[in-house]
Formats: C-alpha cells, sequence, structure tokens
C-alpha cells in the first residue's frame, strides 16, 4: 500500500521569498541530491554525511550552477515522515524553485501529491490520522485559540482521550465475546451492571466530544456573531472600530448567499467571525425594504446576537426593535449595545437601562463607535459570551468534521448498547453494537482507514506538507 | 559602523506555507533561542551543540508551545553573514511566523531591515558590494538568462574584472606618484608609451563593460520588442501564440504611458519583453486616427522591430508599410512578419519575398498566427536577434543600474586620462584622474562606501535576506 518513491515539492510559501525550502522524501532522497550537488570541499558527498547535519554546496545541471544552497540531511526513521529527508534551501526565486524541482524530478524524484509528507508520517507510524490531520490545521490557524487546539491535537491530546475510550471498550467487548463462547451455558462474564456504568460514561465522554464540535468549530472560523440593527445606527462605523483593535490578520468572507457579508476580526487572541444579517453594507436598501423576514434569516447561525441601537432614536423605537429581535432569538447570547452614547445623551441611557429587564444570556452596554468610547467594554463582553476561556480550559475539543461525524456515529451505537442492556437483549447483539462503536473510534485515530478516506483527508493539505 | 544586535526576521516567502523558515544572526542568535527552546532529549541545550547541526525541539513562551521546530545552527565565521545564524523551520501558519518572531524580538533579537543580513554578509567581507547587489538579482530573476547573468555576479565575476582592473591601474597610479616624488628631477618611471598603451587598453574595457549594460538591462528586464503594424493584421492573435509557447511565468506590464502596453513573454528561457507601440489593443483607434508619429514614437526604445503584416492585403500597401517603418528605425533588427500566410496565398509571398531586398538587420518570416504555422521559425529569428548567445559567451556583462553609472564616470575620467597622455600634461593632472577612476571602480565592488550608498543598495531588497 505504501508507495516507495522519493517525492518532492517546494515546502515554503509559494512566491518570491529570500529563501525558499524544497523537501524530498523517501529512501533515494539523499542519494538523489548527492548526484547533483557539488561541495567546495573536494570529494565530500552527501551519501557520506551523518543524520541532522548542513551542508553548503551548489546544485549543478549538466555543469551548469543552478544555484548555491545549504542541504538539511534527515534519516530513517528519525525524520518527520520516518524516511530520508532532505531540505534544500536556495535562493527564493520562482525560477530557481522550478529548476531546482525539474532536476529532481530529472534525478529520479517524483512530485510529491498534497499532504503525501504527513500521510507518510502517518503511513509510517509517525503519528496516528487524527494527528496528522492536525498538521493542516495547525498550519491553517490564524488565532491563538486555534492554534493551541491544533497544536494540542497534533500533538496527541484528542488521540489519547479516543485511545482511552476504545480500551474501556475492548475490555467491554472481550468479556460479552467471552460470553459467546459460552453462550451454552448462559454465564454473564460481563456483569451487567457494571457494563451498564462503563456504556453511561462513554456515552457522556462521547457526548461531550460531540457536542464540543460546535465550540471548536467556532474557535477555528471563529465565534460567529450576528450584527443586527438599522442602516445608520453605527454598526459599519463598529466593525472598523473592532477591526482597528486587531493588530494580527484581518480577512474578509463573502458568505456564500450575496447578502451576507462576513468580516473575520480577532480580538486579543480570538477570531470572532461577525456577519451582518441584512448585508446592508453592501446595498443602499433598508432593512424595511428587504423584509424583517429575510434581514433576520442568518439569525440562528449566530452564538452571539449583537444589537445595535441608536440612542438618538425615541427610546420606544429602540424597545420595540429590541422586542422584535427577542422573538427571534432562541438560545443564543444577546448583547444590547446602545451606540452613540456620546450625542445620544444621558437621559435616554437612564430610561433605556430601567426599561429593559436582562436574563442571565443578555447584557447591555453603552459605547460611541465613532468617538471610540467604551469598546472595550463591548470586548469584554464579547469574550465573555464567547466562552473561550471555558473552552481552552476543556481538556479535548473536537475541531474536525471528520471526527464529528464519526462521534455522532459512535455515540448513537453506544446508545444503542445502553438502550439494549435496559432492554436485556443478548450478548451477540451487544458485541454488533459494541464493535460497530470501535469501528467508528479507530476511523479516527486511522488505526481503521480506506485509501478512499486517506484520499479525502490529504487532498485538502498544500503540497509541500 | 557594524550594528552587533542580533537580527531576526521571517526569510521565506510571506503567507502560508507547509514550513516556514525564520532566521536568526548575530553574536547571541544560538544564546536566544536556547531561551526559547525545549528539546525532548533532557538537558540537551542548543549552546552546546556543534555548528552546522539540525535539532528537533519545541518553542516555549511563558511555557506554552507556540511551535514544534526544527532549528539549524550556523555559527561564525562559517555562515552567510559571517555571524552566528539560527534557521528555524516551523510549520508555515501566519500566526506561528508571527508568534516566533515576537517570541524571538521579546528574548533579545530586534527585526532585521531590509537586506540586512546580506548586508551583514558584506560588512564581514563574507562578499563584495558588487556580489552583495547580485543577491537580490538572484533572488527576483525569473528566466534563465537574466539568473544566469545574476549567478555569475553573485560569485563574483563580475568583481574579478573590476579588480583587475584596478590593480592594473594601481600599478599605474604608482609610477605617476613616484615621478611626483623626483618632480624635481624630471624623471618619467612611468613609460609615456606603455602608460598610453595601458590606458587604451583600459578605456576599450570599460567602454565594453559599460555598452554591456543596455544588453544586461535588456536580459533581466526582457529583450524590447516593438510590435507594429495596422490594427487587424493579427498582432493580438500572435502575442498570444507566443505566450503559449510560454511554459514558465507570465506578466504584464503596464507601461508608464497609458497607450503602450507591455507583455513580458519568456521564450525558452529569454525574456522579451513586448510592447504595441501604438496600444491599439487597448483602443478601437486606428494607427491612422494616432497619428503615425504618435505610434511609432517608442520605436527607439527596441531592440528588435517586429511589423507584422497582413497578406491578405495589396502587396503595393504592405510595401508602403514596410517603407514607412524603415524610415523610422534607426539601428535596431527588423522582423518582416508576413501574416495569414495560410490564407494569404504563394502568389504574394512570391511577389514580397523577390521585392524585398534585405540587409543583415533585416529578416523576413511567413507566418500563421490563428493556425499556429512557421511560429518556430519566427522564434529562431527572435532568439538569433536577442544575441542571447553571444552575450552569454562574454564574460561579464553589466545589469545593474548603479555600475553602470559608475563606469560611465571611470570611462570619463580614463579618457581624460588617455587625451592628457596625448596632450602631454604634466603627472599631477595624470595622477588626479586615475585616482578618480580608482574610486569610482572601488564603488562598485565597496572597497569606497558611504552609509548612504549602503543604505540606497540594501532597502530594495526583501526583508529575511
Amino acid at each position: 500500500m505504501l508507495d516507495q518513491s522519493t517525492i518532492c515539492a517546494i515546502s515554503t510559501s509559494p512566491g518570491i521569498g529570500a529563501i525558499a525550502v524544497i523537501r524530498l522524501s523517501g529512501e533515494k532522497a539523499i542519494n538523489i541530491t548527492n548526484q547533483v550537488f557539488k561541495s567546495p570541499a573536494e570529494n565530500k558527498k552527501l551519501i557520506d554525511q551523518k543524520a541532522n547535519t548542513l551542508h553548503f554546496g551548489q546544485l549543478v545541471s549538466k555543469k551548469e550552477i543552478i544555484d548555491e544552497v545549504i542541504v538539511a540531511l534527515f534519516k530513517a526513521p528519525n525524520s518527520f515522515t520516518g524516511e530520508n529527508i532532505v531540505e534544500i534551501s536556495c535562493h527564493g526565486s520562482v525560477f530557481i524553485q522550478q529548476k531546482i524541482l525539474e532536476l529532481l524530478v530529472e534525478n529520479g524524484a517524483r512530485m510529491a501529491r498534497p499532504g503525501e509528507f504527513t500521510q507518510r508520517a502517518f503511513m509510517n507510524g509517525k503519528m496516528d490520522l487524527s494527528q496528522a490531520e492536525a498538521v493542516a490545521d495547525v498550519i491553517a490557524s490564524s488565532n491563538a485559540a486555534s492554534h493551541r487546539l491544533a497544536l494540542n491535537q497534533m500533538r496527541g491530546g484528542f488521540s489519547k482521550e479516543i485511545k482511552n475510550l476504545r480500551d474501556q471498550l475492548l475490555h467491554f467487548t472481550a468479556m460479552i465475546e467471552l460470553e459467546l463462547d459460552f453462550s451454552e451455558e448462559d454465564v454473564e462474564f460481563a456483569d451487567r451492571s457494571a457494563l451498564k456504568n462503563l456504556t453511561e460514561q462513554i456515552e457522556l465522554l462521547l457526548g461531550k466530544l460531540k457536542d464540543s464540535f460546535q465550540l471548536g468549530n467556532a474557535i477555528k472560523n471563529g465565534i460567529p456573531v450576528a450584527i443586527v440593527g438599522e442602516t445608520n445606527v453605527g454598526k459599519s462605523t463598529l466593525l472598523n472600530v473592532l477591526l482597528n483593535e486587531d493588530k494580527a490578520i484581518v480577512s474578509e468572507i463573502h458568505g456564500t448567499t450575496r447578502d451576507v457579508i462576513e468580516d473575520v476580526i480577532n480580538i486579543q487572541g480570538t477570531a470572532f467571525r461577525f456577519f451582518d444579517t441584512a448585508g446592508i453594507r453592501k446595498t443602499t436598501e433598508t432593512i424595511e425594504s428587504l423584509g424583517i423576514e429575510r434581514s433576520y434569516s442568518k439569525l440562528e447561525q449566530a452564538q452571539i446576537v449583537l444589537l445595535v441601537l441608536d440612542l438618538a432614536n425615541p427610546v420606544e423605537l429602540m424597545l420595540s426593535r429590541l422586542e422584535k429581535i427577542k422573538n427571534r432569538i432562541n438560545n443564543q447570547e444577546l448583547i444590547i449595545v446602545g451606540n452613540k452614547a456620546d450625542i445620544g445623551g444621558n437621559e435616554k441611557i437612564k430610561e433605556l437601562t430601567s426599561e429593559i429587564v436582562l436574563n442571565d444570556k443578555e447584557d447591555l452596554v453603552f459605547i460611541s463607535a465613532k468617538a471610540k468610547y467604551n469598546i472595550e467594554s463591548l470586548i469584554q463582553l464579547l469574550k465573555e459570551k464567547s466562552h473561550i476561556d471555558e473552552i481552552a480550559s476543556q481538556d479535548v475539543i473536537v475541531t474536525n468534521a471528520r471526527h464529528y461525524e464519526i462521534l455522532k456515529n459512535a455515540h448513537e451505537a453506544i446508545e444503542r448498547v445502553s438502550k439494549g442492556l435496559d432492554e436485556g437483549i443478548t450478548g451477540d447483539f451487544l458485541a454488533q453494537d459494541i464493535r460497530e462503536c470501535l469501528h467508528y473510534l479507530g476511523e479516527i485515530t486511522g488505526e481503521i482507514n480506506t485509501e478512499e478516506v486517506l484520499g479525502h483527508i490529504f487532498k485538502f493539505f498544500c503540497i509541500g506538507k
């Protein structure tokens, strides 16, 4: 199943840089590089060099010097892939990078497929599948919270949890299957009440893991925040002010529907994905003309709803807006933002504060986006309602959609076991459901894998990893 | 003069990649990295490790793991900069790259300025100034010809030539100055006819180098080819066909004037910069309406003029176009392209061939851009007229505008020496001009440099080199 060829790829970001790194992996990685490498030291050959060493020299193609490079040698099995690895640091011109790849291919390497280095690391037992998947997440993560999750998973945090569950289940199934061997004797090796106990524990844990996906996904892609309110209440200004808080990466994602615009903003290490449900920042239409139904149709996707009110408006109008929104939201956190506090006047602030009765999922804050007044309080509320600190304290968070799907299946299987125990079904039926659960969990770590699954996982990697 | 601080920068292309490399240089490069590096092997410290070795471990900030990395150690003076260098290979997320930079800066490194690594290599005597300048050219080169020139210069080809000249001049000036010491005795240590001989040699060589700049510049930025002809003769189709020959990098450069459009096309390793003098590909105006003066106003910038004729037109009309163009060009190579050869008919091809008398700078070729007929012949002509092979066989080509300016000055100074010798001026005047020439040549290699010159040179580098 494991392809024995030596693969090569540009591993650094495409484009021009001071340097670029081209990576080879495979049995012949060092031999192939050796064929095209010329050291200034006479008679020095790469194949004679120790592992984990660096060598300066030239890459030469038919006597023409392609570049002056530094070559790094890693030897099997002590490398990322578990195979021989050569990393060539060259000058970062696109031309040189292409030339070197051509040279390596001419000399017996082949171009790597996306993620093929990591796939080989998995195949050679250097990491399990969930760790390999996390490598891509580590590279893609753009904020502190998602980075921490991905790195933890890459280092095996998630795998440990799954392996634990699997071990318990294996014990379980062994006992049941022992019973089946002695089925004519009607013995019970597996104490049913102890089993029931264990099943419930596993059910709880799988459920917790499964449920963590929503939060994990939010961390990975940004906590979804719906920003709602009339035109001209200052939503754009507010978003711009929050954007300025962001000293790191900013990106704009265009939603799948044309009328939802998303801004991912990192606020103090956590990504928030703000979306304007009515998309009124892009059109000149008002919420009214779009219809209240449509404008709030994306609300259910939000974890936090940010209602922006214009304190210049009459209090009754603001209260009616709030009422409408409250009728629309289900379980979400709500932050009521009184904007233009600098011109709205203290009277209205007092009146609103006394009129609005807040439940434990609601908060009221007065700011001025334009004057940048009290923005810190709003950010504080956003961070609290993101539950990012609770999440960070949790051991394991599921961030991967594939894992979520599998956990859902595993959870269903273990629920059937639990129900079966209650109904006193026979051991062979129990064993079947347990084995199904075991199978699913094995799919996460890669103990059970198919080429199709692997192909699907690694095709989303970048080339060179 | 040399800043002793330890500098750091991301050296690979900005953006997300499988891996990224962060580079430190300076006395404390290894110490700083050691402070934040944790090896899985207990008690293993980076500061105890040998030069040119690789080490796997974690970068840790206040007990939090930032990433798992490979650290490469180089020790002074055997490194690119001549200082201690550490190269950290990390996962290529933008977030991680930023985090690691922050961590290094917190621990005593400072962000490098553009080109500062190479500047340090120059300051520490690892390369002369013209070699250092060539590093940027190597990184920027996007075709085989310019790459070869830049790499040759980086490896010292140009410097050798300049050093040679300087040595000869130094001998020269020593003799003259010896005369000045004995001026009252009216001796001639420097044989004037031998000096005249040497001066002429140097004059010739400097002139050759100076003149090579036009070609060098053409190789670096593409051989300038003016493509002229009426609308609808097939110029766009021809450019597209040539573009398809290009398997590598294609870019479109918008000229400084709105009516000149440039396409840089790599043809078999050489860049050609095609420009349509009338810009008629962008407008619907004809050459006639723009006025013949304006349409051909850029012709003098071309090394090669490509006149495209439509064989569907009457022969007289084509001959008159050719006549007009011939009156416009001075010294350039001319390729007369009879297009639409597939529909133009053999009669016209015969007639044109017999009517047109070609001099040694002119060629006639019949093609069909649409049918892709005989394009190879046209490419062959372009390559011949680019003189790229002659250039490649030449030892040294000047590609750098700063060098060109200096060579021009040096050439003028040596011309004054030659003239002075003819006119029998006194030794002290001769010596002054020779010293001026020496000074200029020293500016190329950096033996004579000012902070201003250095600042100007390195500010165009990318950060991390």
